[in-house]
């Protein structure tokens, strides 16, 4: 489980930071990617990482100014271009569905794929199956806003295999039949419990993308214990005023969000262009006094999220 | 007066081509910048050159593919963050209208000046004034599509001085109303035609960008002693065949029509990304063979129109 960083600038597009997307590279897990926000030129910035368009089938958009979502027709269309042939889920905020199928009629495209819209209604989960669970909750931006949870469900422990050894259980099909903990009777006539031959199941990974927002008590709801905290970071510590104004977040905000919530890691990404350079450091510093795992990211910055 | 090119390539955007918009700098001229199709990541693409947003004052579509579309929103998007308040004028295909206010809509966005929607009806002029008129026909493609022919009017000729001073005619506004071709009275009561004292009339330049086409009579109809023709060329020399059913042109039935119509230079562009570096050069010899002044090129490549 990675995340890749593919635009981490804010408003417009500047000469070092794309306007905001980021993949979760879900590739060990479900060998899928799934996208959070679609700026423009995420496409381009695509052409520059390993990521295969077709590989990605959902994308989650926080919100709809166009700096998180207008590079989304072309991502549709390159990913039809290259083969792309199953379904494609996309999430967001009331108006996804109608900007996506304006901008696909009047261009008159033609997917080689299906796609699903899932406009987001009331809060909560939005997308569960065996290994992950989506959810998200409304946060405090200019318009409508969320935050994505992603929880991934723990791993079964391992197979305790030298103390079925012992026990002279001699492996095959009913090594299978334990591991998923399952009770088998044996050819010699013993019943046995596989839930007696299992390690500690391992706790799964938490992920949360939040989209543009003032501080808010939903974004800690969202981050509670998270292995890594994405967070927008458009302001610095001394113009909360001006990020109050503007709907947006300073460092400082981000990282007592991240030190409440007991986040493994702070991610800090749509920087604003003001911020060159040696600034992007000097919101790193600040964040890092009020939470220590903080990094201010760079596009094409790969962070891994790795089990506890 | 300058072709800017920010992006040259065909469909989706690779590596080395973005997808295809190219500016018509008028600075000298008019101060303004007139750009022909916004693929995406055409503002991206603009950061990289010194082209200012808020002195692009038309914007021309030649058809409403994505490739020469989706980079629009994002960019009326910068052009107002960036400060632009005079009025911007959008020349396309039906449907251009609702594309851009669809997005704007659901962005949420509110822009700093307004736009007016010119969508394209009967074929002819579109725009004139004193200095320019821009016309349009409809070519052949799998969707409307159409060629912008730029005329400049002819510029005045230059006031002759000397004759005016073996004439004994002292300098004073009189000049001024002399060089605009007036007849005027002096003070010693000669009458004088401005007429009688100007040279011979510097024509103006010929440009024409036609949007994708299959090979057809109005490409002709458009270049007629063009100084620059801007034509695409998707397809190869051996590949008529393939540019006829994707409702495209070949390099060398470019290079035809720049013959016809006798233009002064051929720019090719809309390349696939299937030719790279040498091969682009291999297509520009195809034609050359056909049509000397031919040129394939590449993003960033400026072209100098210069009077004849
Ligand atoms: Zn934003
Ligand atoms: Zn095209």
């Amino acid at each position: 489980m990675e995340l890749e960083f593919l635009g981490t600038g804010a408003g417009v597009p500047g000469k070092f930071r794309n306007v905001t997307s980021v993949a979760l590279k879900l590739l060990d897990e479900r060998n899928s990617i799934w996208l959070f926000d679609v700026g423009e030129g995420t496409q381009q910035q695509i052409l520059r990482t390993t990521i295969k368009p077709r590989k990605i089938d959902k994308i989650f958009i926080t919100h709809l100014h166009g700096d998180h979502l207008f590079g989304l027709p072309g991502l549709l269309s390159s990913r039809s271009f290259q083969g792309g042939e199953s379904e494609l889920v996309i999430y967001g905020p009331k108006g996804i569905r109608q900007f996506v199928q304006t901008a696909m009629r009047v261009s008159d495209s033609h997917l080689s794929y299906p796609i699903r819209f899932v406009e987001l209604g009331d809060e909560g989960v939005i997308f569960e199956d065996a290994k992950f669970k989506v959810s998200f909750l409304r946060l405090d931006h200019r318009i409508e806003s969320v935050g994505y949870r992603i929880v991934e469900k723990s791993h079964p422990g391992q197979l305790q295999v030298e103390k079925l050894k012992e026990m002279h259980i001699p492996s095959g099909p009913v090594y299978g039949q334990l591991k998923r903990g399952e009770k088998v009777m044996l050819d010699d006539g013993r019943q046995i419990d596989g839930q007696d031959f299992l390690g500690a199941p391992q706790p799964g990974r938490i992920v949360t993308i939040l989209g543009d927002t003032r501080k808010t008590k939903n974004s800690f709801l969202l981050a509670q214990n998270a292995d890594v905290l994405v967070h927008e970071s458009t302001f610095a510590k001394n113009e909360s005023k001006l990020a109050r104004n503007y709907y947006h977040s300073t460092n400082v905000q981000a990282a007592s969000i991240a030190k409440e919530a007991h986040v493994r890691r702070l991610i800090l990404t749509h920087i604003s262009a003001r911020y060159t350079g040696k600034m992007a450091n000097e919101l790193q510093k600040q964040a890092q006094t009020v939470f220590k795992a903080t990094k201010v990211v760079h596009d094409f910055d790969i962070i891994n999220v790795p089990l506890r």
